[in-house]
């Protein structure tokens, strides 16, 4: 998904939110804001939002000489979001449908993000996203694939999100490699923020070897790259892998919440919505005809 | 007031605004936007919002070829104005104190502002608007003020605004010279949209010679602030206005509604509030002893 025009407000809005937790400084947000305008002319039409987050932070950290201006904030979202972690477990455990309600939960984990909003709360967002309806549902392809899935990667998103992801990657019962980004960007999760939401005792862990915000693969490593094109389910979480994975051909499944207008557009739900959309240009091997 | 690097991400949405309702060619917006974010190194500290604002729209003017993109949403804003003429007029006459009603008239008027929201209700507004308390109420200043007063300024905001304007300057009863802006800037009133509103019948009507959102001195005529510097009342409506003037010695009060973030914290009340204030580095007569 290419950026739109109205990500740029965006974009400066992030400068802000971001710089603001490091520097009092107001000489030096705007020196960031000025870098950052004098960056938008080479922008392609094609860059995604990820690539240009990328960016914004790139810039963020070389103007204050802090390369990870989210650090605490993601170690506390992981032992807030571990808090919830047992009364989550049993909620999946005793519904009907155990994989759809970690799913949701996987969903509901989604809604920490920094990057866009500093403002949440996260029990009372839980109680509102749990029983939210899926606004686009392909649970069932979902399920299907899974069944006769090998090799699984799971895309991680934001720190602390990474324990709900965890609880999902539990029900699916599977071998999953867990998948986090190489360098700090925004509050995406990093190897360090996995193991501290336990995810070594559930999956392996591995890097996309990008700092981007979001899955690019012209910015994965090799190694990435060779996991991804023989995986034979990709669970991809949140707004930026799905930036950088939509238009491709591969077996993805897109769980995010979307939360700005410019996703919402391009995903073709209403913004705010809960989806778990397969990918649109992948045929899946029940569309084949197999009926396994 | 100066401008708050918290403007800056507002000045890309008003550049989307504001394009879009002239284009369709998002690579022109893409220009604008570029455009833009080179003028930014360039901006000083001290620049106030409307300083800023004219560039934003100067830019637009010169990429489009278009002078005056709100021309039609003025016109349009002063008819629909005009059809709630009676219904205020009434209000105000069979009210207990007038001039009060018609400062809320006034106050109301304000929330007619297509350069910060494009999504908005008139009648639903006028309704929350009219008995909405005064977060800051400086009325017993102002009818003193009013009460000796002889040469009698009123800074016009927005189209449509203008309507509202009227109501309270017949309830003035006295000599008033209502000042619009030279040159199209947004959706600010000019010369022909307070004759649209029928201001020549209850005033003068002058001009501030700038093509600023707003009143900043150095930028007026002379002819304009000779009509300033004589004045001992100014009634400044809208955000725009108060910018340039909020620092200013003179005998100004602000009538406006604090529409963002940046002008409630300036002015110290919550964003959406309404005030009636008295400038805060003028010595009004009553202060000085004057019981009259």
């Amino acid at each position: 998904m290419k950026a739109y025009l109205d990500c740029y407000p965006c974009f400066f809005n992030q400068i802000l939110n971001t710089s603001r937790m490091i520097t009092n400084n107001e000489g030096k947000i705007k020196e960031i804001l000025v870098a950052f305008g004098q960056f938008i002319p080479s922008i392609s039409v094609q860059a995604t939002p990820a690539e240009i987050g990328r960016e914004v932070y790139r810039i963020i950290s070389e103007k204050t000489g802090i390369e990870d201006p989210y650090r605490r904030i993601k170690k506390r979202c992981t032992q807030q979001a571990l808090t919830l972690y047992p009364k989550l477990k049993e909620t999946i455990a005793s519904s009907e449908d155990r994989l759809l309600t970690a799913i949701r939960v996987a969903i509901a984990g989604n809604v920490i993000d920094f990057g866009i909003n500093t403002d949440f709360d996260l029990d009372k967002d839980l109680e509102e996203l749990l029983p939210q309806e899926l606004a686009i549902d392909h649970y069932e392809e979902f399920r299907a694939t899974l069944k006769d899935a090998h090799r699984i990667l799971y895309l991680a998103d934001n720190a602390g999100e990474t324990v709900f992801d965890r609880l999902l990657i539990e029900e699916i019962r599977k071998p999953v490699i867990y998948v986090v980004r190489e360098n700090p960007i925004i509050n995406d999760a990093l190897y360090q923020d996995a193991l501290d939401a336990g995810l070594d005792k559930v999956a392996e862990i591995a890097s996309s070897g990008t700092d981007a915000p979001g899955t690019i693969l012209s910015m994965c490593s090799k190694e990435f790259l060779k996991l991804f094109q023989s995986a034979d389910l990709i669970i991809s979480k949140g707004q930026g892998n799905y930036e950088g994975l939509s238009e491709e051909s591969c077996p993805v499944f897109f769980l995010l919440k979307a939360k700005c207008s410019v996703i919402a557009r391009d995903v073709g739900v209403t913004q705010g919505s809960i989806v778990l959309k397969k990918a649109k240009n992948y045929e899946f091997s029940r569309e084949k005809g197999d009926t396994s």
